[in-house]
């Protein structure tokens, strides 16, 4: 499997917080642990040409995993436009966190992506479908001492499945984990993953996102997306013909 | 509309704060605060012939609300046979608190309906459909200061939508609020009503109540359940034939 | 309830059989067949400025109707923006035939709406849920002697609720009404309705659509669309704070 | 994995035509064909003790598939019970053809299971979701010569995903390919497969058959069925206790 793992990059430019948690930025963190004899993984940043998402770059990736939050507007809209062939063509994508405003999850979900936020909460992770692949290996609940608070109601349609539930202590909820199908492709959006805190390091967190990526992985990918005009099969026998 | 509102009726004869709450029991406190010049309201217990729910009530009935809670069992089975025979030929159910652990729930649903539970925290609702009919009228959060908790896992087939979901001081998220169809039928579920609690004195709650009431009211009721034997349609033309 | 009715009107500057079978346009039509005591109904074209479709008609709209075929390009991304907004916002829409592929519609499912296409076929229409609020007072099935043909695969993402799924004589089906929510909005995809057939002038199809239109119009519109930030609702206790 | 084949075995015993087709019963056939590396392979059918299907087949069973028509009376409702708990507990289902109307896919489903029947017509079907494992490698549209008709409406609940569509040439429709879930158990519905006709010879309908296997078999099994009381997680702060 070819997993490809982009990140805006841009907070690891200026905040040390960043790259003290995550040596190389997040998108290093997360292909380092991701990488694996079953997976081979690459990574992608906004600032490279094309944001790294090139025709032969999506091409040769069955699952995106995308993190940004602070420059999603300058993702330009034909990288946009091509992520989301590719994704209606069969490749896979896991968002994370903050990626429910970029513009990719925005355009393939039709909706907003808003929701409540608050700095730093104690999140209580809670487990809906104990046995979804995504689920596979975690505990009913398990906590994150610090993340951001995300909370309802979420700008999302209706999840195929809502897996996780998240617990805040100032009173909130929110759906944290929640799958879809668009055309081809699976989406898998999960929450927690803010950039100043050490989510990332957590070993649940860490095997939900692997679990999300082998779960979206695409049975086939770079499927034909065509409107042909067919002619019939079936012998026409109505009258009316 | 005709709306029937059945209660087992037991902790209204041994304790006595609920009848405090409820007097002549919640089934008649539910059908006094339903009824109005649109909805006409009769209420139905467990001890009386046939659990109150004749083959004449429920030909009349448009809208069944269930509350039970120590004695689902008592139940008759074929009482839940006829009671889902209704449902399929499109009567609506409202299921309130502990009816989730209700014969006929289960039987709805094909699930167990489990889920976990705690006496007396402080519950606080969040609207996830904002624009949901049922929803129509309710803040997007109001609290209880006293519910009994339901936790997920909650043992459901994931909903048609997702209305309310609940936060507990004590850690627990639940789906509080969630609607399914089953043949003609339309069902919805709303968490709160724990019998020695005030809750079906607040008003959000009997707005909830109202609104679930005539959202699963149905447009026919008593079609037919068949599996007919049928000639073709269309003139058979392939060369099989 | 008020009721807009666009239509880009283009296949009736050239083509008679159109405007023969729906004078002053399939918009003037559906229109003047909608308007009644309680629908208040406008119509917009593609031609009119800003399509017709400015911020002051789509706040005074709470249904807008959808028909467009050949010049989906030329509807500017602009108009694409606000329609969408004002959907999550609340607006309902009911897309008729080969609105399928406009921009909107794709905006809102965030898929290609693909499908197979074959002129001028016998079809057949079944009822699924018979108990719909949109399939009142159809029958099970009913035939049009003359439609185009739509053929799976159709590139939407799974529905809410499958109402109608349609047979054609050389072969094919296809989920012919189809029901979604984005954000606030609710949305009903129909797929009868070639401009040259006298589709529209079909009882249940007139029927059909108007139990849409009842569907999809909101309990409220023009809701708020934000990503707020806030604060605490419940006291911070855990340790980590 | 442990697949088990049910089959109620009574055709079989009376119409020459079914072992002539299926020699050793629909269950000896469909085993034979499933063995394999990585599939081991059991049968079962009505006229053993416990149908066959005791604590201890359930218990070492991964993914249980049923065929049933003429005998659904004759199993045992403490059966049906105990097939559904192992369900419930995350064993998988795939219920073949007839077994629409079997207790135990009614008891998972809470519907009729009804539908229109008619016998001996050309099949066509079509796949609606072209990147579902359970269609891979199935083209999009494939024909069975001679099927027994199922046509819409069919008592089922929504889909979680309506994967095959299909098209009689009588005029009917039916979706003949639907999945859910069930608390921790996932279940395939597949119309083909009637005992007269020799529709499991078909090496389509053999990968989806196999698809269908992989595709409900569960991450865990005899997962445990609790509605436990509990405590309190977090520290409860609010004023109310």
């Amino acid at each position: 499997m070819k997993v490809t793992v982009w990140n805006e990059n841009q907070h690891e430019k200026t905040e040390p917080r960043v790259t003290e948690l995550y040596p190389g930025g997040i998108h290093a963190y997360l292909a380092q642990m991701l990488q694996c004899d079953d997976i081979q993984c690459r990574t992608a940043t906004l600032d490279e040409p094309e944001c790294g998402l090139t025709e032969e770059v999506l091409n040769d990736t069955d699952v995106l995993i995308w993190w940004g939050h602070m420059a999603h507007a300058r993702v330009p809209d034909e990288i946009v436009d091509r992520v989301q062939q590719h994704v209606l063509a069969g490749m896979g994508m896991v968002f994370l966190h903050s990626g429910h405003h970029s513009k990719i999850f925005r355009r393939l979900m039709g909706t907003t992506g808003n929701l409540k936020w608050r700095e730093n909460a104690k999140e209580r992770i809670w487990t809906t479908c104990p046995n979804h692949p995504i689920t596979k290996g975690i505990p009913e609940t398990f906590t994150l001492d610090a993340e951001e608070v995300y909370g309802e109601p979420f700008g999302i349609p209706e999840p195929q499945e809502t897996i996780f539930i998240s617990w805040f202590d100032g009173g909130e909820v929110f759906r944290s984990g929640c799958t879809w199908t668009r055309g081809n492709g699976r989406i898998f959006y999960f929450q927690p993953g803010h950039e100043t805190n050490p989510t990332f390091h957590n070993p649940y967190v860490q095997q939900i996102i692997k679990n999300g990526v082998h779960w979206v992985c695409p049975v086939e990918k770079n499927l034909p997306l065509t409107c042909p005009r067919v002619t019939a099969l079936e012998p026409i026998s109505s009258p009316c013909k």
